[in-house]
């Protein structure tokens, strides 16, 4: 059973607390760090998009296309929906020549509820273009049109889409995925259960890609690095976590958030790959735990997360309805 | 520790999981069903508003201003912030000739996204009476002017409204709240930590009063107890669990929904009082063992959740962004 990593407390007591795992593998492929279960396999969800995004980059599909810097950050994205993430996603659109019609991804109100608030404001409703995964699913169909396969049922555990992107994932976790458990994720596609290890691993050897892969690999990585190193806000929005983190600390940090209270990220400067997974799927007690995960390691202190601004990051202070300071939600001290 | 309750499945595999603790307590002070902790105090947040209401009633107040039993039932909710739950808070502020400025509940959004988005679309944006407690702040401040009580810091523990509901709180689950662990709430009142044991208890004396209370408490009760069943719409609102579920039970169940995971309820049929507590604080996982233990009390089956049209109150599907069946929230199996 996983430990108690994170308490929220009120007044003087811990009102509610979030159980989870985490490890941190380094590019020798040691487990420099974890707590709780690393081995059983859970749903990356969507923070492995920067390995999803691996064949539109392969493929010659983001050059082809002209692809921006911003716009690969997107494919890498769960984004809040604003008018600058479904601006970005519709360039995609327009550089391919197809209609936000060929999303598979299904649409929902913006992720961000002030930008739904904006979108009501304009008389309008939400479409495929506002799917948090609208960027990803752009960067598939640019895999798509680049190779002239057909799109029809690509979000399908056997169209070639998927195959490519299970095999990358194999690749660069180093697991068999052929009897891994499948589920389908928010936006239609499968999502394959891999251990927190392996995750941890990946995305260790994604922060030294020349260490591992062949040439062409590790050219489609540094390209993803960088893209989203330089636009951090293409990958969330605002007030959100993993934009505020990679802002704050600009190059030093790649995070990536997945439903269910996932996280995966890598530092590049050390080397070092991390999975985090909060047993109850909350965010608020996954994005708590990664901080700590970064406190601990010894990557950013308290005093860093502070001077950047981003010390609700590291201890998430709670305020009432009249901006009272009532708890917070922190490491767990008992 | 508290067992793990409920399940959040995907494919084929557990994906995420919730803790957590409940009582069930009847008319004769016997603990009838319970799992996990019950001994130890938990905030019970917005779950007891019920028992908040008690000075607003028994004063005379809710009669004096000819408060009907919409607006009484709206005194006891935690509401979406819909047009008309704004109209009813709006309404009592009225009868007390008080402006929207007196509620010291502070301002936000409104709970459900949707009424924000209709907000938004009007130009507006929340004041204090889209706060998902101004019923509650308008029935304070009807107490308050019957009683010729200053409200100024109303909120504050130690303001008379404010003891005439620990007081309340002391009498109705039989427990000293002179040392209890003290936290301040969203709408800036205090609520006091109480074990789910004395919560259940409290609730079970709801359910048959009168065995318990002197005459004008146990009229008070049957008068919150009657509005909040002829109005359960004003409790929460749209697609909220405590609306579908009195709706589809009338008069059958009262269950009150506080943050932080905590539900109170009460049985009137079968004189039992509910409480549960979700470890993680999280809304999903409370609601389910809530659920959970009405159908193992056999009060629901789950052919009467089928029929009345709330099975997902029960087996919660999870549905994509394309409406695929992806995974449920459900008993935990393992």
């Amino acid at each position: 059973m996983n430990p108690v990593l994170i308490e929220v407390t009120r007044g003087s007591i811990v009102e509610s607390q979030h159980r989870g795992a985490f490890c941190v593998v380094d590019t020798q492929r040691n487990v420099v760090a974890c707590q709780g279960d690393i081995n059983t396999p859970v749903f990356p969800r969507s923070s492995i998009k920067a390995i999803q995004a691996l064949p539109m980059m392969e493929s010659g599909a983001a050059d082809t296309y002209g692809f921006s810097d911003e716009e690969i950050a997107l494919a890498c994205s769960s984004h809040n929906g604003e008018i600058v993430h479904v601006g970005v996603a519709q360039a995609m659109l327009n550089k391919l020549g197809l209609s936000k019609d060929m999303l598979q991804c299904g649409s929902h109100w913006p992720m961000s509820e002030e930008a739904g608030r904006h979108l009501a404001m304009e008389g309008e409703t939400p479409c495929s273009l506002h799917n948090n995964c609208s960027g990803k699913h752009s960067g598939f169909l640019a895999y798509l049109k680049k190779e002239k396969i057909m799109p029809t049922g690509y979000g399908q555990p056997d169209h070639m889409l998927q195959k490519k992107i299970r095999d990358a994932l194999e690749d660069v976790c180093e697991i068999d995925l052929s009897t891994a458990p499948i589920g389908i994720d928010g936006c239609d596609i499968p999502t394959w259960a891999i251990p927190l290890k392996n995750l941890a691993l990946g995305f260790a050897k994604y922060s030294q890609p020349d260490l591992f892969f062949a040439p062409e690999r590790t050219k489609a990585i540094r390209r993803i690095t960088q893209s989203v190193f330089a636009h951090p806000y293409m990958v969330a929005g605002k007030d959100r976590y993993d934009t505020r983190l990679m802002e704050a600390f600009p190059g030093r940090i790649f995070s990536k958030v997945g439903a269910e209270g996932v996280f995966c990220a890598f530092i590049p400067e050390r080397g070092l790959g991390i999975a985090v997974k909060c047993d109850d799927g909350t965010l608020r007690g996954a994005e708590i735990m990664l901080s700590l995960v970064l406190e601990d390691l010894g990557i950013f202190t308290k005093e860093d997360f502070d001077k950047a601004g981003i010390l609700d990051l590291l201890i998430h202070p709670l305020k009432n309805r009249n901006g009272v300071h009532v708890g917070d939600i922190r490491r767990a001290t008992t």
